[in-house]
């Protein structure tokens, strides 16, 4: 069985295509995604209010629920069993997003946090983006190289602890697939003022994003603007291991 | 200048106590913090609406606005200028928070996304919280450590691209500081479902959480069962360097 889940909400065009990735590799799909869009909810929990989820189609070995929660909420209602016939996924996909990933963005990023959320129930797991957020985006170009990436992850699995941020450029052709870093971007003029009826401003999340390491060829970041696919492990071990001595000399 | 957020709210007991801390370093402490609680938000933004914030007290040095937004938000506005005569942070603090945030909790935490937002920005951060969730909390127990963290931070800074996870045990005596590593583990049992009066259930959050690495003596879990203040040092680049060269074996 694979489950797939992604940030845009189950009626999305990229999870669809996710979906048909997922039935050449294995005869059982479970989609277990939100009820509508979740973009920037990273590993947001829903802890003050109760969620619910309901079954949209059951058919060609392909189970679809629709679930109020975020993209987390809907792998761990998966994981916890309401699923009838539940049994352990072979791998996890979250997407594919109607958008980029990549660089710092994996830390806002509904889709991966639901990827690391599988990888945190010790299943191989997947975020699928791709570097365009028109809701009416073709797919079309990435299938054969997402296939690839999917069917390895498959059938060998990931090492513990590890899961996959993918994300494709704008438009193809696809030159290849590239393992990388995550490169170091930084966001600015992020928020848009706009008045209210109040008589105080409202603000809107918007903002640029730059690439800071512009000579680096080892990042995502570098990757995408040549063409490739960017494939970067993401750990769910956030501890930064070369910084412990140093701390344990200035603190304990 | 010290910016201090939260999960709790700004009128949390927590944020107070962190206040009181920061006012021993510096004459200027900015509080921008949700206006409720917003437990379990991790590195979530508002992107589908508005946020707005609202001055709450300007007295002793001390400024304080409400958010309607996210942890993560808060920073944001805070750094994108709209708190009068601006000035970068020599620190942010983030907490204290009322509830543990050691472990894998690290990844759902409005917290400790705040603190790594901090560090995104450049600007030396750390997450504090106390294992327990009582909004009445005492906070005494644990001044006398955090002062000594807080201070070092503040005056040494960070290592570039890392924060602090700082977690302390539900009771006193404190025994000491231990830098460790995030221990592994899991929650089970994870939701209780709930009748609804529309014939189905709904599901609320609840679950236990279980240290797998019980005989791991490195780890904040085992520091904080015996009686130490846990800090974990966090990185924002959530790379997995060591999985690269295999990764480009198998799918490049």
């Amino acid at each position: 069985m694979i489950l797939i889940t992604n940030d845009d909400g189950y009626q999305a065009k990229g999870i669809g295509v996710a979906v048909e990735l997922a039935k050449r590799l294995d005869d059982r799909v479970v989609v277990m995604a939100p009820d509508g869009p979740r973009s920037g909810q990273s590993s947001a929990l829903s802890v003050n209010n109760p969620i619910v989820f309901h079954p949209i189609q059951q058919e060609d070995g392909v189970e679809i629920y629709a679930c109020s929660g975020t993209p987390v909420d809907c792998v761990k209602l998966a994981f916890s069993g309401v699923v009838p016939n539940w049994e352990r996924p072979r791998m996890v996909i979250s997407g594919i997003n109607h958008g980029s990933n990549s660089s710092i963005n994996v830390i806002y990023s509904g889709t991966m946090g639901a990827a690391i959320e599988g990888c945190l129930y010790g299943v191989p797991a997947v975020g699928l983006s791709i570097c365009n957020h028109d809701l009416q985006a073709d797919f079309d170009y990435v299938k054969e190289a997402f296939a690839k990436i999917l069917e390895d992850v498959y059938f060998n699995a990931l090492p513990s602890g590890i899961c996959l941020n993918v994300n494709a450029p704008k438009d193809g052709p696809i030159k290849g697939i590239r393992v990388c870093r995550q490169a170091s971007g930084q966001w600015s003029e992020e928020f848009m003022a706009s008045p209210t009826p109040r008589g105080y401003d409202c603000y809107w999340l918007t903002g640029k994003f730059s690439n800071v390491e512009t000579d680096a060829t080892d990042t995502d970041e570098y990757a995408l603007q040549h063409g490739f696919i960017s494939v970067n492990p993401v750990h769910a071990d956030m501890t930064c291991y070369d910084a412990i001595p140093l701390l344990t000399q200035r603190l304990s």
